[in-house]
């Protein structure tokens, strides 16, 4: 695997530290958001002697209560129909292993989250882009690109709803085309759903295990991590209707074990997070997108789509080369003590060349923080020797 | 992947529970130690308000702490030289999709780990088995047949020591063998060292880190799963010298982001356990393995050998076919209301037919609750219709 526009990217990081610049990161997705009081009290007040090994599928309380609360937000499964995995990312790997032959295809909207590559890695399967563009806030390709891509080889559709890295919503036009192909040929539809709770504006969510008639196809990946600001637990969870599924990423369930213990301990008490947390969590959130997306389209020469969810947005940027103008932000500029640090929009791309204008800004600092960031991004674009002609 | 033989005596289990009979269950490595109370005031007394996720390679404090016991028992490494992972279970994968393209070989001997097959198809490598016989107490294959399993496609031989499932703990001289064969064909040697602490019987571990030369080969695998009975907080390690190693296999802890983190925070503080901690733990196992290897070995037509470590051994008895057996103790019999549940030595063995008459037999009970089974066990035997006549 090689390694990510980001990563290289630290060691500048770190160098600008050193200097005394201030570096606002915009580049990752850890949010600020405190973990709910719930989750934390649970280990606070542990009564455990033995932190034994937990079922390979997840605590069945755990299950229960989770697919409860799937069940209140109109998503009709049963706490067997759910894997419990380390992460998100265990649950992505198990639906690539689960569900693929090493060498057969998956199709993806690109730009899509960097780390997806690594578990094909893992899982020996290959990803096949379908590009989606700013220029239509990334929305989803028409389906006729998609089913272009369909080869004898390609096993499953995988979307991430809301996106990162775009921060696009689908609806559920959208969805019900996605079926429609996913019927037509058959495939698995796997969807990554970890932003759900993070939908702006009004809109709803729309699950992929909320469509008719493909129960048997639909994989939905969840996780903990971003819902209830413990990205650090390492809970998320594989679900779908299809037992033959099941049963298979169960046996890579067994083989590593079980999940982490205390992180599902931690999970199951968020479950009971109060209302108020995420009024608290969606009012701050959407501070945040109004402020950048006003603060990022009032640049000369910037365009970012306004994103109905999830905490990140992908930006044109007047510039000739994202990932030169994300070292030189970090190795030879700064603005009052002050520097940015964003992601390079080419990781998130397949296509070789495809972002080169665009980064990637993750909203998950307070606004004073945000105000300081986009004053310090502005002058950047003003200086930066690789600006490109306003159009 | 097949299901296990003991995932698959399960439903047995649950039946014969239900029917009123005690199963005891010898078929398990969860032991009925105490969590360290280090560990588990660790997290009764978080002070975070963000469970983050950590650096991909684990907390640097943990690391360092971690480096630093390694070396007080002689194993020389650096925090640089680790990589936090998602249990030992990781550490295995991690090993073998770093080390090894798909399609090529490691080479074990057994018996050997059931779980290392799961790693072993997920990374899409092959397992070639060299035999070890219980008549030998399971000692070492002579290096000759380990040797003549060498072809084009072997990348390294992989041993767990001290020994799941068979307990033998591996000579300074039997390393010395290997150490030789590893530097004269440029192989890995993966060395599962999990059940480190548990050498009984004045018997020291030696350990492969230990082994002159071949710094770059060597690759321990480990966790603190057992070492603190704190199996469900998923915490292990990978570490070796090798930097190519670390830096591609950090790539893999990167795509899955970071490994549990309230679980680190308790393995970190877990290391503080004072001596007699582990005293108390050396004391307990040390009386219930004698007491379990006395008790087997008077039973009629039973060989059991002495292991010098971890907590198990393999028990040759006077069966037709452990599988069977196993299923009729759950399914057909009880003795004052009680049964016990083992897992077939089948399930250990790659070779088709192997350990037929071999079950392994996890000394993780009381005591009392050990004095119970062996009872049951004897009775057992004595009427199983499926005995072989006596030797």
């Amino acid at each position: 695997m090689p390694a990510s526009p980001i990563r290289k990217l630290v060691p500048f990081a770190e160098e600008a530290k050193r200097k005394g610049v201030k570096v606002y990161h915009l580049n990752i997705g850890q949010p600020d958001i405190p973990t709910p009081k719930e989750g934390l009290d649970a280990i606070r007040n542990i009564n455990l002697s033995v932190l034994e090994y937990t079922h390979s599928a997840g605590n069945e309380p755990y299950r229960r209560k989770l697919a409860e609360s799937y069940r209140k937000i109109g998503i009709d499964v049963d706490h067997n129909e759910i894997i419990v995995t380390t992460g998100g990312s265990e649950a992505v790997l198990f639906a690539f292993m689960t569900c693929l032959n090493p060498g057969e295809e998956v199709i993806t909207p690109e730009p899509f989250y960097a780390n997806y590559n690594g578990f094909a890695t893992t899982a020996g399967v290959t990803i096949v882009p379908v590009r989606s563009y700013v220029k239509n806030d990334f929305a989803l390709p028409p389906i006729e690109e998609i089913e272009k891509k369909i080869t004898s080889k390609t096993r499953a559709i995988l979307i991430c709803n809301p996106n990162n890295p775009t921060g696009y919503l689908y609806s559920k036009e959208e969805l019900h085309q996605l079926r429609d192909i996913v019927k037509k040929h058959d495939l698995f539809l796997f969807s990554d759903e970890v932003y759900r709770e993070f939908c702006y504006g009004g809109e709803t969510h729309f699950s992929a295990m909320q469509l008719d008639g493909i129960g048997e196809n639909v994989i939905m990946l969840d996780s903990v991590s971003k819902r209830y600001s413990e990205c650090g637990v390492r809970i998320g969870a594989l679900v779908t209707k299809n037992q033959e599924v099941l049963s298979a990423a169960l046996k890579f369930g067994q083989a590593r074990l079980c999940p982490p213990g205390v992180g599902q301990i931690i999970a199951e008490a968020s479950l009971d997070a109060p209302k108020e947390y995420f009024t608290g969590v969606y009012n701050e959130y959407i501070a945040r997108r109004d402020f950048i997306v006003d603060a990022l389209n009032k640049m000369p020469g910037v365009y970012c789509p306004k994103p109905k969810g999830a905490f990140y947005t992908v930006v044109k940027l007047p510039i000739d080369d994202s990932d030169k103008f994300a070292k030189w932000l970090l190795q030879d500029f700064s603005y009052k003590g002050q520097t940015v640090m964003v992601a390079p929009a080419s990781g998130f791309y397949f296509t070789p060349g495809a972002g080169r204008d665009e980064v990637r800004i993750a909203y998950v600092l307070k606004i004073e923080d945000l105000r300081n960031a986009m004053d310090t991004l502005a002058e950047a674009l003003r200086v930066y020797p690789g600006r490109t002609t306003l159009e």
